[in-house]
């Protein structure tokens, strides 16, 4: 069983998003910090390294307008020099003064045409990198009961999908993102999975549902949704962060970690660890107050401590008690994997890669950051407007 | 306007259920009340009392096993007589010792086979009633992590549903509950509306989601779904009930007001509040320090005057003020309907009926009350036990 | 009794807060509206709006650094020459990059130093100003477990509130606000009215707890933390706003109007809606899509109707059905004031007073936003962080 | 420091309910289980099974009237005899039909009466026990809006809790728990620990609080009120359990065993673990569908693991990071010490203390449930209600 879950962890990807690494914070403040890339080229660099120290995060995903560039084909080679490759676009219509109140769900036609213009967009930028994956997270909503329609709103949104839908290329897909609340505090117009399923089924097979872990009502059982829609298969990705309250956006794995093991415990369970599965694995948190490099190899080994529990759960004896229906045996079983201190092994399984086998220590020791924050003076640091 | 708004007052029908009339309460304790019934019968009678002083709850559900009896014609009769029919049956799966970790999701195949049987005697016993619905809300789930399956309990259940649409009889269909949690505590088998809805999707078009309003996360937006799947054509129909934390199943409107007018206002604006649209408006809530009688006949009034208010929202006021993008303007037209004071239009619309004006005060005059309380003693009183 | 409630009505003080005319928005985007102030001085022409069509909102808020002058005798003069007063000062130390870890409660004694330097200039500004009112709210917290002591923060945070009450004048105060979490999303160092309550309690009679209505966990009851403050004499001030979610900072009353009802009883109740009672109603929110004149002319006439039905409530009736346990009884006097239209009550005031009865349409025929949006052209619009 | 970590966990003490050996439910259903105690005696036979496997379990909590005996004296000898000993006595006010509108804060001056007399009783009993602890935990509260004056209940509550405080012998203390729902809906009448800590700092020295970890709103940060109760000297005790939604009553740690050692963490961090600090750590769970016996060894188990995580967080380390504001360092300190597996620990010191280093397969391997599952039939099972 050893070499199957080393196997296993050698070959798991996380994509990181080219956005970690700017500044971040919130409505009331976003604190500055040396160092942090100015430029697309910037931020793959800094993406780079999680990849060089961690050895499972070789893609990085694009953020768009914040990311365009004049030239994708030199950017692709730029990320390839570092070795590190282009993964998803992610489409952002909400940071234009034309999107008060909504971008594809938006009262206004001109508006609408607008966002949809830019989502198509972005699949001719996908074209050009050869991205895989359109991710459409619509910040789209309303703020008091009676500001719009929600049935017309949703009509709005169908017919976007539609038009994205049929624009894209072979082994291209959408990846539906759903919310509950913020920015919109009164309705979101893809509020929940329900919704962003019944839409990815409306659309097609390449259309399928991102779960970002932060963006659900207290108290919903995340991993059920999960396994729920690997059995639908619908599901196409994850927005790795974690949260104690709304969607805070913090280092996943950071704010309870057993949530995660049981996600990826469904995971595992269902065979979806595999890249075959379609299921990508993304980190999506905003690193206000702690440097963003060591953050992003933190999130990267709280994934793959959380994968190796749930590689080490004996799926057998599991599946006995359940039939069983042995209620603490079964829970004994798991709990017996996630008790177990899988640091040693992931420092193994490193040193097979030809990695250290502490990764923030190796990245702390190389001198990077302090490189960074002596060259990158002068220009706009990147961060979520610019 | 004003004749459109009284006759659909007028129109208007909710349901009731058999044991409402019955004790209730909480795992701390159930408090008894004098003059509460002790048969299906009896039930039936106070149920009456609230169809003959608000003249629109002519429709009684009942609950199988609490409410079996011999001979259902009978039974219909004695309905009948007493001014009010039989609705949906609703059907019991908890509370037998053998469906301890589930009844249709069971682990044990024996187990589900008794649940399914069950199931299927609900249709029979409506092919009896001459009832429409079946509705299906299941306890199942389970209480501690790796307890069991998520996904073997789905596939489960879909072969459970399967069994029962296949058995429905021409004008029968299934209404499926979704309820986040209670009594199970880790996972539900149907927690969402999102879930519901999927196997809803998969049986066919004699399935449809059932909205308990107090069945969901901290947060959400209920009208959001109402909308949602009236859109969808998959809305079957109410539990209503309110909560100020969880399942409190406190009188429909007590605890937010505004929230049961903002879902009344979907149901109006998408002409689903006429009977022709298939959408059943049921009351399903504990009086469990109030008297029964006087708390449904005060929910039936609080259902009416949420009604009332969003038929008077001015629809083209409020379309026109949306598509302009007037965020004040247009929550100003839907406040103005909220605000006023719908009290005299509904006792001119029971006046207009024959009724008394004041339901609560015609009943407590009745003396009704203060026979059963004379009358019922002795016997074991309808509970949820019972 | 009708007399009683018209006085009351007349005589009840809203305050405006300076910051609530300025941009605002949330992390994702701040929407840019025309018109919006450039100075304390264009901000206070704005409140003072507010007050012309509304007669009760004569008492504006400074926020400081915010509306920082040269000249506070000045700004008064200027205030009142637009027939408003200066009221709160309210201490901002959350938006300088050295409180990233904390203001007071900074590991840094350098940084908790500044901040307290802060703290007390703005005392030195209500001295100035004639305030009476210090309010301070600390967005000091860790976003991750581990990051801070608890108790470590919570001693600090004791001595910079001791150092400021000790450096109160006579006549001033300290209001201490409390939240549950934004922009800390671990812990917050004050965040709830317990621990608000036990600093003030120990400071002693010159600190009183803030109630911000969007600053509670979900299921919060907040009219039983009024009742219980009021009971303790420690109730010092209301931020009011309303939230479906988070705190979302939308006009108060517009997401959940029965619960401003309820805590508009609750003061009514205990006498403390008169001036002389010490509390102080204030308003807290943020526009992000609608426009802010109208936005607080509505959300001043939302606390008016509140309170025009709490004052309805027939107070002996309640009590009677209270003693009695009549449950449906004291739930029914209650709801009969709420479901009362108070609109034509409040017009009537307003005439009494000199005023249009339609404070938002007088407004909206003023031609003032037309003006501001003409005039206010160039320069820097203010907003939370100019 | 492994020499102190192990003496901290030998002389870590864990006191278990008597209640947690009857049966328990759901409103919607109890399922009964083999071998279930029948009397007083029988309860404490199986608490002391507890501590033959874990040896840190030698206390066992009463609950009054469900453990009334007529000689509390031989109760004592019978568990002496069994090696254990009787620990706090817990009132029950909840389970009369007087209650049905609250005990001590009903409005009928009678039944407040009785209420209080109870509560007296229990302080008889604990004289004869010779317990220290009076737990008071009241199901008081509203269900409806108005059902009652939430300030009058407070004055009723604190004449209550003073007549009780007044009664208590030398080395005796009111523990005081707080809840914010069920079964009151609307208000309970200690609803949070602001509340709870109110009334004890009036009370004086002798009263303390007690946080029952299911007691909170979602998104509370328990392990903050355990450092500012323990920095107040007001944490008296502790009821362990762990809920993924409300008071869902599971093994403590088995919903979020991270939560559970942030709250070992404090305990400490602040030199709480020691009995001489007063602070008792009690299990109080529901184990509705698991076998009881066992679910309380593993909930002792899970304590432990907490406990010996905590133990092992390197302090200096932590504070040094802490101090120097290392977001992520200060954190990976901490969870270090999480991730570490000490079930080798404490099966060593299991071992050092005389005891199988497996509670659980001991326990299933002796023999004892087999035993009573056959002794124990006839007559009436406890519960809840019994």
């Amino acid at each position: 069983m050893t070499d199957a879950v080393r196997a296993a962890l050698r070959a798991q990807r996380i994509e990181v998003p080219s956005w970690a690494y700017g500044n971040s914070g919130t409505r009331f403040k976003v604190f500055a910090q040396p160092g942090v890339p100015r430029t697309p080229q910037e931020k793959i660099a800094d993406a780079a390294q999680v990849h060089k120290y961690t050895g499972v995060a070789p893609v990085v995903s694009l953020h768009i307008p914040w990311d365009k560039v004049d030239d994708y084909a030199a950017l692709a080679k730029h990320a390839e020099d570092l070795g590190v490759r282009i993964g998803g676009i992610n489409a952002n219509v909400f940071q234009d003064d034309d999107y008060k109140l909504g971008s594809v769900t938006n009262p206004d036609p001109a508006v609408r045409r607008k966002a949809l213009d830019h989502l198509l967009e972005c699949v001719d930028i996908a074209d050009l990198t050869g991205s895989r994956d359109i991710k459409l997270w619509f910040s789209d909503g309303t703020n008091y009961p009676g500001q719009d329609s929600i049935r017309a709103r949703q009509d709005r949104l169908a017919d976007a999908l539609q038009a994205v839908y049929e624009r894209l290329g072979d082994g291209q897909r959408i990846l539906l993102e759903y919310k509950l609340f913020e920015p919109a505090f009164y309705t979101m117009d893809v509020p929940d999975w329900g919704t962003a399923y019944a839409h990815c089924l409306r659309l097609g097979p390449k259309a399928q549902v991102v779960i970002d872990t932060g963006h659900h009502a207290p108290g919903t059982n995340i991993e059920f949704i999960v396994a729920f829609l690997l059995r639908e298969e619908k599901l196409g990705a994850f927005d790795f962060n974690s949260r104690f309250y709304a969607d805070d956006d913090l280092m996943v794995g950071a704010a309870d970690p057993f949530q995660l093991f049981r996600i990826m415990h469904e995971i595992v369970s269902a065979g979806a660890l595999d890249a075959s599965s379609g299921v990508n694995f993304m980190l999506d948190q905003c690193h206000n107050i702690e440097p963003k490099i060591p953050a992003q190899i933190r999130s990267v080994m709280n994934v793959q401590e959380a994968t190796a529990k749930a590689l080490l759960v004996d799926a057998a004896a599991l599946d006995a008690a359940q039939l069983a229906g042995d209620v603490l045996g079964s829970n004994g079983v798991l709990m017996d994997a996630y008790n177990t201190d899988v640091r040693p092994l992931l420092a193994d399984v490193r040193q097979e890669m030809g990695l250290d086998p502490d990764p923030m220590g190796a990245y702390a020791r190389s001198g990077y950051f302090e490189k960074i924050a002596a060259d990158r003076v002068g220009g706009q640091q990147a961060g979520w407007g610019a």
